[in-house]
């Protein structure tokens, strides 16, 4: 999005034109009721609608879902999970889940218990190499448009055993660049064949939480894992790897998978 | 946390001890009814509820916060949000209103005007200067302990109007930092003196609406602003400023607060 701004570079300052990273809200609803409103780079929506039905346990996977369609004439910014025949779910008693999810109990342990009820089977593979891994972060970036034009958007990329780029998406939220990306991925085949997702920033505990139930085993990033987030990876047997970048990555848990 | 991991450095493993920044989730209520589950990094906790309840909108000052106690015997992981005599706020119907809070017609001019009722008046000063501006980073980082230990936790700081820090606050979660640090100073005199905040990451509509709320007339960030957040603080009257590194820095709106 275009806007004219006001640069100062060492105590000089000038009006130029810049780019700055489109954000909005989208609310996503569920038999008519809302279930959620995320703030959220337009595009890719149904993507969006799909992925983040299935990495905080909506459904439990897209043939679940007939579709995520537009609702109201609000430029876009209402959606509707459409089930699949015979899929029932209340959404009045998913809101209250959604919102006491984390909850249940409240420590990093009941946390952790509550992902692996719903964590799908983190597969074996793949085997990493060193090299493999340094390639990621220069994959990425190659694939990421809206960086290039505004320098400040989140990215999260998926990758074969072999290091190709699947796909990569980008949203000013990181957790959407996530839903957004398994959404895309889950629309093409499910169970997700084992692959490698990177992102851009930290990887909390939500990052490590919505890879697991996507049933992707290895998730880097650019910049360092919290605590919880590698106790919820080593748990459910992922690799997570950090601080990915000029040539030297952490492995958090999950050293396993190197050749 | 101090954990033991693998470090690759072109191509060479090394088993090193390395700190993590610490994550776990904490649960505030309000008359005994969970209103919010947040993965935080533990401390300060009792900051966090009152700044959380202040830019939430749950209440319009600390004044109307008797306390913010541990709740319960789990590891300080439940927080009750006591509210001063004759203070009354229904639990569910805040629960609905947070839900909902960014909805309300789900387009970008709407939740502006959402945030616009509940924000305070934003303050004419500080009257800024570009060398000011730019030595904010290194201020901050100055106080950031954490971040020197993990080397990947957000910060949110505040200066008074002649670029002192008043206080820095860290958190795994870009939010928590922001209200942590509103907590911080709103327990100590309210309203809020004009002060300029820093932010260690991206600016969204979120932070920006945080700041607002809070009564903050200029917000800074290491990183860019989403469209959102700029419109929303030029709608306010405030000074938004990003990619804010090294002798460089974008205002997005509100420049004539520069002298």
């Amino acid at each position: 999005m275009k806007r004219r701004i006001t640069r100062y570079t060492d105590g000089t300052a000038e009006v130029v034109d810049d780019v700055l990273v489109a954000e909005a809200p989208v609310e996503l609803r569920l038999g008519g009721v809302p279930i959620a409103v995320l703030m959220r780079t337009p595009g890719h929506d149904e993507e969006l609608g799909l992925g983040f039905a299935i990495t905080e346990g909506i459904v439990i996977g897209p043939h679940e879902v007939a579709g995520v369609t537009l609702a109201g004439d609000e430029a876009g910014s209402r959606y509707e999970l459409e089930l699949s025949d015979g899929v029932v779910i209340d959404p009045e008693q998913f809101r209250r889940n959604l919102f006491t999810s984390s909850s249940c109990g409240v420590c990093g342990k009941a946390s952790i218990d509550a992902v692996r009820v719903t964590a799908r089977h983190v597969p074996e593979g793949p085997v990493l190499t060193a090299a493999l891994v340094e390639s990621l972060p220069d994959a990425m970036r190659d694939h990421q448009d809206a960086f290039a034009e505004s320098g400040s958007i989140h990215a999260a990329a998926a990758f074969d055993p072999s290091g190709k780029a699947l796909a990569v998406r980008e949203d000013v939220g990181r957790h959407n660049a996530v839903d957004k990306l398994v959404g895309h991925l889950a629309s093409t085949s499910w169970p997700l064949a084992p692959m490698v997702m990177m992102v851009s920033g930290r990887i909390s505990f939500e990052m490590v939480q919505k890879a697991a139930v996507a049933g992707v085993p290895v998730i880097c990033g650019v910049s360092g894992a919290s605590s919880l987030a590698v106790d919820l990876g080593e748990e459910l047997g992922m690799t997570v790897i950090g601080f990915l970048r000029g040539g030297t990555f952490n492995v958090y848990c999950g050293a396993n998978r190197f050749s």
